[in-house]
């Protein structure tokens, strides 16, 4: 029997633009020297492939949350503290999310058991000049990123309920940098902001509420040293 | 017992600088201006953490092989194909590695094993001018990536042997870009070439020779799909 399998997928360009072509290099640059990509430095230093298919959420959050150097409080592998996706959430919970995958409220409910501050909107809440303002708000400084649940249907993407950060705004386009991390599917990408709206404004059949994104900052008061002093005295 | 533990250490600055500080970004924005961060953009697609302690060789082997978008040729989660750690080499190889680390020489091989054209060079080989020459000319493109080897305590750092896949170049300060993949540990950092040169030209006593880097690209005939058709046709 013949198997099939992907080497990747081609990226439907319109509406998307590879971040690492001649096009997506050129926004990149002009955004860069507009102010409007401070917030990719961090996150791209944290950039990861989701280890199961269904980790998207929790890879998203991982990633955000390293990006943010929020303590952990627990060892990944001996002696680091680390923010590894398999230890987000009990096994229970992980093993739901394997075969389930995770809604948004979950996504949003773990950041703050981590530790992280979460503003989380969905678009039946919120217009999309509420978003853009978000977006350039996140892309402009560094201790804020923003997560996003969509459907990838909308971008002519293959599948469908997707979670990725973003990592940068073009303001002259209006287009969004999706630091995707389903990495073996698609290189990281530019889409219109107002596209990704859409693909927001989405019905998520699990919720049956609309999708939308999450703001996550680094706690003002960072537990994770007390976290650590607790983990160390029951050692 | 209190046991420790680690959230990242401290970079050591100088000779280091971080990536994502404003020193970090002013240096990526007059390189990148000046066309030695080409390579970086394809690279950093497919930054990612070591999955093991000792598993920096192949962190870097599996980061390059999907930025050159190299078909392994088998997948890694039915239906993708894509470069993980835990599938370079054979499970005894493996666990070699993991018990012992990997040697300068079982990197070049097994990028040779999974169809990457290679040319390594130990420091004993070669001099800083050409090892130079070779940094640049990965930066300036995108189509060959440079995978070095070389010793951290020379550089400060807590450890000794680690690879890394250098991400870009400023001429100005003669600095490198390491794309540390040992995330937990040190986020990536510019430093100086001459002292990554002696960093590398630092005896392993495994080999017993001195480190040193390798160039890798992708061949001109890309044998992935042969591959495919091949494991189409078993399974």
């Amino acid at each position: 029997m013949v198997k099939f399998s992907y080497h990747q997928r081609v990226l439907p360009s319109p509406p998307a633009i590879d971040f690492a072509s001649d096009e997506g290099k050129k926004l990149f640059r002009e955004a860069f020297l507009a102010g409007t990509m401070v917030g990719f430095f961090k996150l791209i230093c944290y950039f990861q492939t989701q280890s199961e298919l269904t980790y998207c959420g929790l890879a998203s959050l991982a990633m955000v949350l390293n990006a943010l150097h929020i303590d952990p409080g627990k060892t990944w592998k001996d002696p680091w503290r680390w923010f590894h996706e398999s230890m987000l959430g009990c096994p229970e919970q992980l093993e739901k999310v394997k075969a389930e995958g995770i809604s948004f409220w979950e996504v949003a409910n773990l950041a703050l058991d981590y530790g992280a501050e979460v503003e989380a909107f969905q678009t039946s809440q919120i217009d999309v000049k509420f978003f853009r303002r978000s977006v350039k708000e996140c892309s402009s400084s560094d201790n804020r990123h923003l997560v996003s649940s969509y459907d990838r249907a909308t971008l002519k993407q293959a599948g469908s309920g997707h979670f990725s950060p973003i990592g940068g705004y073009h303001e002259g386009s209006d287009m969004v940098l999706i630091l995707d991390v389903a990495r073996f599917k698609y290189p990281p990408h530019w889409v219109p902001l107002t596209l990704l709206w859409k693909a927001m404004d989405t019905v998520d059949k699990t919720t049956r509420g609309t999708r939308g994104f999450m703001l996550i900052s680094k706690p003002k008061r960072d537990t994770g040293l007390l976290y650590t002093l607790v983990w160390a005295m029951l050692c």
